[in-house]
């Protein structure tokens, strides 16, 4: 290599377009003290990690999030990722469960089983934790507004093999916010559906003491294109909403602020993404303090699940997806995550079969086993770089946080289409850096290579449609319909006023009522949300 | 995830069983000085980086050992490469060639094209680089006691095609000390090696100014089992060796210090890797200036290619050797590599088919492209772990050259076994931590999966042998054996004297004399090296 001392590129950015420097030094950090900003591993502002000992104490869930085709189709899969070493589950339900929809409604045509596990009633959700001891395992449920629903369902399924209640561990989404600013998959309107939401936040809070009621998600916000600050900033501006909605129906900080979970993406820029991480940590501990006066550590600690970036992963060249992925999941361990989601080389094309699943599983086992990374906490600690890039993340977040808190919070923030209008401008940008070369995807616009060979991917059944409409069918004609009609009379009523639905929820779900039933029954007094169109 | 402050292990230790403390800060680094200690990047002691601007200025060469079968079919892998996107090239001698044997001879049998690629005389360099510009490729040939030979071959076939001298770049590895340590490809006895290896740093210095006639190689040092730690220490160590000989036969260290160039493995051991190139570059900066009385800051900047660490990966689920070699080279180019080759799935099993080459250059170019780590210089810097680990692991390597200086010297230390008695140390604690299970490797003692199914390797043509034997004897049969005579007798004449043995290679390459002809003439007069047997 000769000496080459001109630079490449006239400016150098981040994947979310911030400016990098050529070197950093201690005058970079010179304003941020060690003691306050950073403090020890485990201890407020939590910068360094949630825990003193972190993977020394334990190494992060792995936890892979899996569904297709039927309850039964997926326990299989469940099993199989237990064997293979995997430490904690993540359940995919398919569209129409994610959108409270029956599969054997015309609304489900096409759709059931394809992209996550069919689930309409309790029937499905026993099939699917069949011979898994759920006292043992912590599991995880992608799923929003219906969220009170399946976990009554894993209740349910939980009580009924003689499980204790207060041992269940795990997660269910159940972040409405983000449905609105990202995913789309919103049913109600933002008022009841955030009534829904923080009554699980209450319900959990007595009767499932160990389970996280909420996984505050920016995976989505970040999969919608948004930088890494974004990202950060609407996904812990959600939190503060969820957390005054909390404060406002008279549940205290200081008890329900350990419940709340975070999720993040880990993206493609190995250090922007470690920063954001770090960041997340100091700003919600010190917003917890500051914010809300809370002055339990617990309820200043975030804890959060990372899954890595879905939409950095090309078609083509498909092996290149394991690299990708193993990078996205080392600044994901660095940056301390809780539990780790890495995805399988095939997901771009389909859902992952049970060899590409395994690949991403024993990336998540060589970090923990063999890079040494586990070692020591925060490695990074004291970098010029990371600790200057954290206090920018950290500084841009609270900008967010400010222009949001001026709108009047973010459910008003999300109904003038803020956040979702930034996040489409940063998604357009990264679009244009495409088309101009300025960022590279390998395989994609550079480094490509003609007439590849097709790889093995995973078929769905094209019977696994029919087979869960006449289960569920089944199901419908074998439960008490008299009951399941009272069940759902008393949800309705509940619905009318304004006590905590989960207790009826519960009641219709030991029933048998299809998740869509008791959907449709609240959408009779809720109504259902429409797009407000603002972009 | 719950609480867990109590640790899994009693102690935790790196790759090479350093212990690890659980949390470092600003106190683990109180007595480092940045300004003395870290510098600029690209300033003495270039702990920051060899050069100001890094990978802002260009990436690393990415450059991918290959070499199989004929001279043919490796320039067909070359030309497939440097359509792939590879900015260099690396050539993998078949193992009579390392040895300075002739594919004719009874003693390559079974041998020839199944390593690396045959080279019996200049025909075949003719044919390895047909269609490539040397002028505008970097060329590395690793290749030790015969490197004279095969660079006199290269600048052979680049003077027939009117490529200028001057302009050649590349590296021979030319390292004869690392393998009396651990290579064990040795010919001649340790004294007419170094004379002939500094024959050609000489030779070197005004005939091929680009060139760099040495790199002074760790890699099989760790291979061999050494740590880190011995790694670094054994590898400048020789280095100070070659300076000393250099010295002694009236070399200025100013003028050859800046052809000097090393080579390093990426073990797994993310952090430990990162420490050691950055220890690498301020020890060697230090030893030019303070040991020789280097002024020029070109002779005190380390220049090091990295290669993933072949025994880290497996036979077993070799889709993850794409997993580690990923964590290996990301550690290569955050450690600040001038050139990297990244191990092919397949390595264990077979030399690399090209689509799983292609993965491993991949894997670099997505390194560079997307993970955007090559945005700043040394983004570790500052960090209180890796600064931490950095100066334990000069200590560890400025303590081993104060034994070897006490010895006498390497040349000396190597005669009475001590290098290789550390090795086998370090490779026999680190085998028993596997069979303990303290240390891990995934899918062999754990994660291990049953009846997998095999994957396509690369199978040599068996007829190459006979196809490559024919060929030298036709070239044998063409040639003007009189003139072969007189050159190899001019050769014989050179070597009983002191004068420089390149100019008088060269003229035997010209002529077609054979690899083989040439090692064994000067074989009568060197003699050749027995194992000492200390190990």
């Amino acid at each position: 290599m000769e000496k080459q001392f001109k630079e490449r590129l006239p400016e150098f950015t981040t994947l979310s377009s911030k400016k990098i420097e050529r070197v950093y030094n201690s005058d970079s950090i010179a304003h941020l003290n060690p003691e306050k900003d950073l403090g020890e591993p485990g201890e407020y502002p939590f910068t360094r990690g949630a825990y003193p000992t972190m993977y020394r104490g334990r190494h992060w869930t792995m936890r892979q999030f899996a569904g297709f085709g039927t309850a039964a189709d997926t326990n299989e899969r469940f099993h199989y990722l237990l064997n293979q070493g995997q430490t904690g589950l993540s359940t995919a339900f398919h569209f129409p469960t994610l959108m409270g929809v029956d599969s054997d409604s015309p609304r489900a045509r096409g759709e059931v089983g394809v992209c996550g596990v069919a689930i309409d009633t309790l029937h499905d959700m026993e099939v699917l934790f069949k011979g898994i001891n759920l006292e043992n395992v912590s599991t995880s449920m992608t799923i929003n507004t219906p969220a009170p629903i399946l976990l009554a369902m894993y209740l349910e399924v939980a009580a009924k093999q003689n499980f204790q209640q207060k041992k269940l561990s795990g997660t269910v989404q159940n972040d409405v916010l983000k449905d609105f600013i990202a995913q789309k998959t919103w049913i109600y309107p933002p008022a009841p559906a955030m009534r829904l939401c923080t009554d699980l936040f209450d319900y959990c809070q007595t009767e499932v003491p160990r389970w996280h009621p909420v996984s505050i998600s920016g995976y989505h916000i970040r999969e919608a294109g948004s930088t890494a600050a974004q990202e950060l900033a609407f996904t812990l501006r959600d939190g503060i909403e969820y957390v005054d909605y909390c404060v406002k129906r008279g549940m205290k900080v200081d008890e329900f602020g350990p419940k709340l979970s975070f999720f993040f993406n880990a993206q493609s820029d190995f250090f922007e993404e470690i920063a954001k991480y770090r960041a997340a940590r100091r700003i919600w501990a010190r917003t917890m303090k500051e914010r809300f006066g809370a002055t339990n550590p617990e309820a200043m600690r975030v804890k959060f699940h990372t899954q890595t970036a879905g939409c950095s992963l090309t078609a083509q060249q498909p092996m290149n997806n394991v690299v990708r992925t193993t990078l996205q999941a080392l600044s994901g361990v660095l940056g301390g995550t809780q539990s780790l989601h890495t995805n399988s080389l095939d997901e771009t094309l389909a859902l992952p079969t049970e060899a590409s699943v395994r690949i991403a599983l024993r990336t998540q086992q060589i970090i923990a086993y063999e890079s040494g990374v586990t070692n020591t906490v925060d490695p990074f600690a004291g970098s010029y770089f990371v600790e200057k890039l954290t206090d920018d993340i950290e500084r841009e977040a609270l900008a967010y946080f400010k222009k949001i808190d001026d709108m009047g919070g973010m459910v008003r923030a999300i109904e003038l289409g803020y956040p979702q209008k930034e996040i489409i401008e940063a998604a357009y940008r990264y679009q244009k850096q495409l088309e101009t070369k300025e960022k590279i995807m390998v395989g994609v616009q550079d480094f490509v290579i003609e007439n590849e060979p097709p790889i093995d991917v995973l078929r769905i059944d094209p019977q696994v449609e029919q087979r869960q409409i006449e289960s569920t069918r089944q199901v419908k004609a074998k439960r008490n319909n008299a009951a399941v009609k009272a069940a759902l009379s008393d949800l309705k009523k509940t619905a009318e006023g304004s006590a905590n639905l989960i207790p009826n929820i519960r009641n219709a779900v030991r029933e048998y009522a299809t998740l869509g039933e008791m959907i449709d029954t609240m959408k009779e007094v809720f109504g259902a949300y429409k797009d407000p169109g603002h972009y």
